[in-house]
């Protein structure tokens, strides 16, 4: 491959029918070329596997480009000042986006982020169409998705948390302090960090020889709305749960207010632990026991990997994924009458 | 002067003794001029008062530039979901910048702002140097100031909210319900709308009668944790209050902290109203009594101003104020062994 003479923008022009300046612009993001011949243009440089020289990358502008599914909470702030933060350290500034909470960014942002030349792109959540990534492949924009909501391809670095690894934490902490009838809340079924805290969870309860009850086992959304909808139902149950894993610190905050209802003291009659560690988990009373995922560093990882894919640099893995770790305070505690026996890990205060 | 002949480009490149393209270059933010040059340019256009043309106006990037002060808390968040609906919905993109707890932006923020020649400029909690200003007037870039730290010049068109008026109907409200000693804990003293907040409740208080006592009213920053000192503070008084109204809803957090861990009740100890009404307000145990500022609204408010500047327009006002609300929620309660004997604000829910 590397004895092949280098692929020119000529070569392109000639092959498409169409002049240099029209592939030019169709590699820099120019708005005013037709869209067969840009398409045409774009499958060519596909194709050939043209890529601007360095020299020419560096023409970009110092933007770096966030694009979110949804801005909400102080997650999306943490995400925010972690991006922001590297872009400054390298000179950049940061161009925020929202997708107004569809998993897909709508065609006009791309079309905008074409137009800027950015470094490169940061995603949340937010997984690009097959037709948007080949469009950025072929501007040599790279893409770095941070908790990604589908499996992204080898060709899309993403950053995450060990969520698995949270999601078994958890579980043990409670199994730990004598719970057996243990709920978790999980976030949107498709999600991928929330099915592998949810696979973390019965991972937990098969080493601890507890049997796996669907009943206990519950999805909603990342809110507070939906942690008190479900313990509402959970607690419904004949055999109410002892202790709940909630999918986030907000939808913890909602268990709380179910269990405040219900006249359920935490942690006396409910163990409660979340996921996140937010800023708010220390505010609650009592203070949240939750699995903290670094999501500042989360962000800084994925916006120095983008930095350094357009550099030309190539990442050593196409998945980073940055440890969580059990924080314990004041919502979790042995369901009443219980003496805990054993310790695997946690452990008191 | 409308007879006068219009000021061109090259009048300030002979004025100035340098070429057109040169003036042009410090026009369009070109990073390639040297720092003296730029001076005596931007100087000559000051004088001349040279103006782009609104086509060439036109050929601004899409962007509009966010600075924040401090991107922290919900507060921030709000804004930032603000300033980038009204940019989406006009087809622009936000620039996001932080000048890490300092209220005037660094040299090498402005710098890249003029390289990117945006639509106009949101600034939140920020002023800008008079040289700072001079600059973006020399390129025609509005700036719109949101919450301005200090009183900014007519200038410099701000949005804020009813802040003099919120520290008013504070106030009231724990008048209206029978107390008497109240205390406040204000933001930094420098901050515009924490003196205003300030005036509100010394207005109420003379309104009601009753006097002015300095050892009841503190300052801190608008964090939980300065929240949390002032009302250990206030607690050691030999006659201490029996309502706070506090600088904003998360140094109400810290209050709640601190009246728990002296064991009082909120409210049937002690009554506390906040400042902002975020989302955490209504998650509190017992939810927030606040006061609204509509953050949101007046992001959008300042984006919107911004936009239409840069197309030409002239203000109504170079001062826009959004209206404060009383939110009654649960933390507000007649003093113990107090019947309420009139409504003027507010009233029981």
């Amino acid at each position: 491959m590397s004895t092949e003479p280098r692929i020119t923008i000529s070569r392109i022009a000639a092959e498409a029918g169409v002049s240099v300046p029209t592939v030019s612009k169709v590699v820099n993001g120019h708005p005013d070329v037709a869209d067969k011949t840009r398409a045409r243009v774009e499958e060519l440089i596909r194709k050939f596997g043209y890529r601007r020289r360095a020299d020419q990358r560096s023409q970009r502008s110092r933007l770096l480009e966030l694009m979110f599914h949804e801005i909400e909470s102080t997650w999306a702030l943490e995400i925010i000042r972690g991006v922001e933060s590297v872009a400054r350290e390298n000179g950049m500034s940061v161009v925020l986006a929202e997708s107004s909470g569809r998993h897909t960014p709508a065609h006009d942002w791309l079309e905008s982020v074409l137009t800027r030349r950015p470094v490169g792109i940061v995603s949340v959540c937010s997984d690009l169409t097959a037709g948007q990534l080949a469009k950025l492949r072929a501007r040599d924009i790279p893409l770095v998705v941070i908790d990604p909501a589908g499996q992204p391809g080898p060709e899309t670095p993403s950053v995450g948390a060990t969520n698995r690894q949270g999601g078994l934490t958890a579980t043990r902490h409670l199994l730990d302090l004598g719970h057996r009838r243990i709920a978790v809340i999980g976030g949107p079924d498709g999600v991928l960090c929330s099915r592998a805290r949810m696979d973390g969870y019965r991972t937990a309860l098969e080493g601890a020889g507890q049997a796996f009850d669907p009943a206990l086992v519950r999805r909603g959304d990342f809110h507070p709305r939906s942690g008190y909808r479900q313990l509402t139902s959970l607690l419904a149950l004949p055999d109410r749960p002892t202790a709940v894993f909630a999918g986030s610190d907000l939808q913890a905050l909602g268990v709380y207010e179910a269990a405040r209802d219900a006249g359920l003291r935490i942690p006396q009659d409910l163990s409660v632990i979340g996921f996140d560690d937010l800023p708010l988990a220390g505010w609650l009373t009592p203070e949240l026991t939750t699995i903290r995922q670094p999501l500042r560093q989360m962000a800084a990882a994925g916006a120095r990997l983008a930095i350094s894919l357009a550099q030309g640099r190539v990442p050593d893995s196409h998945r980073i994924e940055l440890a969580t770790s059990l924080v314990v305070r004041d919502s979790t505690a042995p369901p009443a009458g219980h003496l805990p026996s054993r310790t695997l890990s946690g452990g008191p205060r």
